[in-house]
């Protein structure tokens, strides 16, 4: 998606060989054409793959998980993070290690909406090492809805969540991949 | 706004005399459509205030911002909440004591995104006791940018908070006013 890079290459900052802050664009402060354009990008892909819900894990995923599902004119659900160990037990709920907050975190969503009949397109801001999207996919497969696919913003592909989730046969698309940051460079492939 | 009554009637939960659970259309779940029509609601609203800047605060109120700012034609910025006592130096921040957590939030805004050239458009989900919208205040006080007015989607109105933030004299807009939850009943007012 070039409007994506073109802006990426604009705006974004490379804090480290490790980090890409997109609080421009999409984390901190968003761009709502921007977001639009990207959530059309998203419902074309997968616009066969009869989605009945839109899902993604809060904070930085909503803007983005919004304009998907408003363009497939389906729901959107997200999930909650909790710091607690305390959960409703009508909720299905996976425990995620941070390594930005050094803390775990247990993301939640209510089995009310989330069951067998559903088909799930999965939507994140930028997936790194793919812990917090590996548990989203466990509650996916706790409720037995079906996930069609995971369309993630920008992927870097120097780390292992994208490449682990291919692997387990599910459909990803990412709308940037990004190869390096090495040397403040930001490489896309 | 009559849409907004009609769902809140057939999706709400109501916890306890204190307590409405927005799951279903806002908080967890969430309805494009109707979310959309609420960022219409707002926009059309607040038209002639020359917003360039519409804020809100993660999470909840991501989307119903976003859909302002889609109306609007002006970038969203979020603030975020960090459980930490260190701090971006580049950042306000202010403190938000949680009666549901039970904890301090810090929510923290970059200073790069706001400053006194900005008339910000302040829009949340709920407001009960104002706590988290009060410190979202100071932080645009601090920044000396301009709050051309609050809109909150719905204002528990048997709690202070949207009464307190019209005593400063600002312009508050809620869509809908919730005056009592009494024994499991919903009184709009």
């Amino acid at each position: 998606m070039e409007e994506l890079k073109t802006r990426i290459l604009q705006e974004a900052d490379v804090i480290s060989d490790n980090v890409l802050k997109l609080d421009g664009i999409l984390n901190h402060q968003v761009d709502p054409q921007l977001i639009m354009n990207i959530g059309k990008e998203f419902a074309f892909r997968f616009q066969n793959e009869k989605v009945t819900k839109v899902m993604t894990i809060e904070s930085s995923g909503i803007s983005v998980a919004f304009a998907t599902a408003l363009e497939l004119g389906v729901p959107l659900l997200f999930a909650r993070k909790k710091r607690t160990l305390t959960t409703d037990p009508d909720s299905f709920w996976e425990r995620v290690p941070s390594f930005t907050h050094g803390m775990v975190t247990d993301i939640v969503v209510a089995k009310k909406f989330l069951g067998p009949g559903d088909r799930i397109l999965f939507i994140d801001d930028i997936v790194a090492n793919g812990d917090a999207a590996r548990a989203l996919i466990r509650i996916i497969g706790q409720s037995q809805a079906t996930l069609v696919g995971v369309g993630f913003v920008v992927e870097k592909a120097f780390q292992n969540g994208a490449r682990a989730i291919r692997e387990t046969g599910l459909r990803v698309e990412s709308l940037v991949r990004v190869l390096s940051l090495e040397g403040g460079r930001i490489v896309f492939g």
